[in-house]
């Protein structure tokens, strides 16, 4: 066995992130139909191409009609004036509204010229031969929504790598983008390795378990915007490890293995490391659990190697591997964004490394509360499904108390079926 | 024009959903394969079909012994004991472990009968002659996990509705479940009306838009785990309109329109309300925006008619529309959930009606803050994308002022615990 296994070189989580973040290789870009764009990332800047509205519009039913005329109007003393024509939405008004005028006027249409104010119509009565009692005072500008009022031309609305959701969705139909510049889904190999893993439909056999891991980061890559490629278990041999890897990596845009990175003699991985021909940014990570989570670059790929058990995976996903195909999709905020909240219960597991332990956040009455999730029972895989957070505790000391103020990186962005 | 327009009969927010949530028809399922259920609603109880772990397993790389033979060992201190074999992951110990042995283990592997604890490999040192050095006393249980200590068989791990993500599928996957029963999709077609409607590519004209909110509900479709079927925009003639939505009233699960709902002369649907020989829940919400917003029940389907303008249909989809879209996938929690928060600035739209204002959550310090999105412009389409939540303004009054502790509607879903 090599020394080199336990000779690992230490890095601080902070500077294996930025390792990681200098290798960022941008995908290419794809144009896709709007209808189909939901749930991808964005690879352009969206910016208005003409002001919202783009014409006096008109914010309710009822009546165009110039303010002054209306004044002293109430329900006891009705205001006659003519009306001169009916706008529905979509239409251009025929004529100007003059003193003693009202155009009827729908939601959403184009106020007409000499008009500077719209009265509900409930506040109306329709007289014969086209004429309206008005029942109210009008102010200019009622009801009225000026030109540019919403958006100005030039302003800027979308930044690259933001996620098309519903909103992004309608201001991309506004401004008429029918096809919708997206960066490619990055293809994401994922490798498990161990001779104790079963395939998810063999039945349980003593000292083996169902690969668990394949499945849990391929959610976590659909989650991040990836494609997830979910390869066969990883085999005990080094040459064929090899020869897999590398053929992979030819097809891919960066790979994802979990186990063998340990200091146990059947560590692919490790073995991998020190017959390679690649760049090994650093194996191992002050950070708990994880700690022996490896990166490294070869042939212009980043392969991140995970630590085996599902929460040592699951974190080192979410902290090295999540930002990197944020990064990599245009996004300028790749790290997990942080916050602080009260722990709600004593976490007494010091640790000679800060560890990021999963967590479940809590809302209430303006306060943010967070619990480890499964904190009944010490569960390392059921209880991913119920963390929604990283709780950050301090390397040295005894954990955290109750009541803590403690930091915690969220991990939630939306999902997206597509 | 029908008085009826006028004479609405106004129902509670909370009477409306109750109405809605009434028509509960659940969707059929299907056995989709674990690697394609990601982001499905899931349509079976998960219970835990073994123990986990279904072994005495190790947690260290090291070797298994029995604890009371290692009293005083310590670094100046090594106990010797002879090594039986290997114990590589996913092989099972061909001996047991008496006093005076120890067993070589890997994480994760099976701990042999007779031994009590693992040591860590670095804790040892190999010998020659299958000897090995012991350097730290060792406690009973050290290292290793008992059967069941994670599951235990019969636990339900996961209900119906749940959304599969990442660490679902780790569950479902160590169970066994290489094909999941999942809700069908629902089918929402979409419908906007308004003759000022352009398609998205079309050059912009005057008076006219282009029609945003079928995008943007087709975005709100998938994030309720629905599947869009975006139609072509309503024609203003009631036969047609008429025609239109039965023919695909047998083709989708429910229909949702917007615009054609107010009391201006060409709503559509109204004039479809007054004719047709469906059910007509209620036309009218206390509440802004989209009061006009009216749901009917016809041919076994419902037919959600939301208000025209973007905020509106946002919201109305939200309020309505989601929740009962949660409910025919099995989800027990339909509505939103709900926090409080502190509002960071004064909004000063009062309204006869509860207003649900589009905002922003931040999380800061332990606190959570909220402000209505957009603040700077009354944007009503723009500001949709940056809302991850709805402020609740009660009705009467003058809106809400800095600092009060104001109720949200969280758009996000959060973790549930089961």
């Amino acid at each position: 066995m090599s020394r080199f296994r336990f000779q690992r070189k230490l890095v601080q989580l902070e500077e294996a992130q930025q390792a990681v973040l200098h290798y960022i290789n941008m995908q290419k870009t794809e144009d896709v139909a709007l209808a189909d764009c939901f749930g991808r990332r964005l690879a352009m800047t969206v910016t208005a191409n003409h002001p919202v509205p783009h014409f006096r519009r008109s914010g309710v039913d009822g009546y165009a009609l110039q303010a002054s005329g209306t004044n002293g109007a109430s329900a006891d003393q009705e205001i006659k004036l003519d009306v001169t024509e009916m706008i529905p939405c979509g239409s251009i008004p025929s004529m100007q509204v003059g003193q003693g005028q009202a155009a009827r006027i729908m939601t959403g249409a184009v106020v007409p010229d000499g008009a500077d104010s719209v009265i509900m119509i409930e506040m109306t009565e329709v007289l014969p031969d086209h004429q309206v009692h008005i029942r109210k005072q009008m102010a200019v500008g009622d009801n009225i929504t000026p030109i540019g009022e919403e958006v100005e031309p030039g302003d800027i609305l979308m930044l690259p790598g933001r996620t098309i959701r519903s909103g992004e969705a309608a201001v991309l139909a506004t401004f008429g983008f029918a096809r919708v510049s997206v960066f490619r889904k990055p293809r994401v190999a994922i490798f498990s390795t161990g001779s104790e893993l079963l395939e998810v439909d063999s039945p349980l056999a003593p000292g083996k378990i169902r690969n668990s891991n394949s499945y849990m980061l391929a959610a976590q890559v659909i989650e991040a915007g990836g494609e997830p490629v979910i390869m066969p278990v990883l085999p005990d041999d080094p040459a064929e490890v090899e020869r897999a890897l590398l053929q992979v990596l030819e097809q891919v845009d960066l790979v994802v293995t979990t186990g063998g990175v340990s200091v146990g003699d059947k560590d692919v991985l490790v073995d991998l490391f020190e017959r390679w021909d690649g760049e090994l940014l650093f194996n191992k990570i002050a950070m708990r659990p994880g700690s022996p989570t490896s990166v490294g670059y070869w042939r212009g790929k980043l392969l991140f190697a995970l630590s085996g058990n599902p929460g040592a995976s699951f974190v080192g996903f979410e902290l090295l591997v999540r930002p990197y195909i944020k990064g990599i999709m245009g996004q300028t905020e790749k790290l997990h964004a942080e916050t602080k909240a009260y722990l709600q219960t004593d976490y007494s597991k010091g640790s000679a490394y800060p560890r990021y332990v999963r967590g479940t956040l809590k809302m209430q009455d303006g306060k943010v509360y967070v619990n480890p999730a499964g904190k009944d029972k010490s569960s390392i895989m059921t209880s991913i499904k119920d963390a929604d957070c990283l709780i950050y505790i301090p390397a040295g000391g005894k954990g955290a108390a109750r009541d803590d103020l403690v930091r915690v990186l969220l991990l939630n962005e939306p999902i997206c079926s597509l």
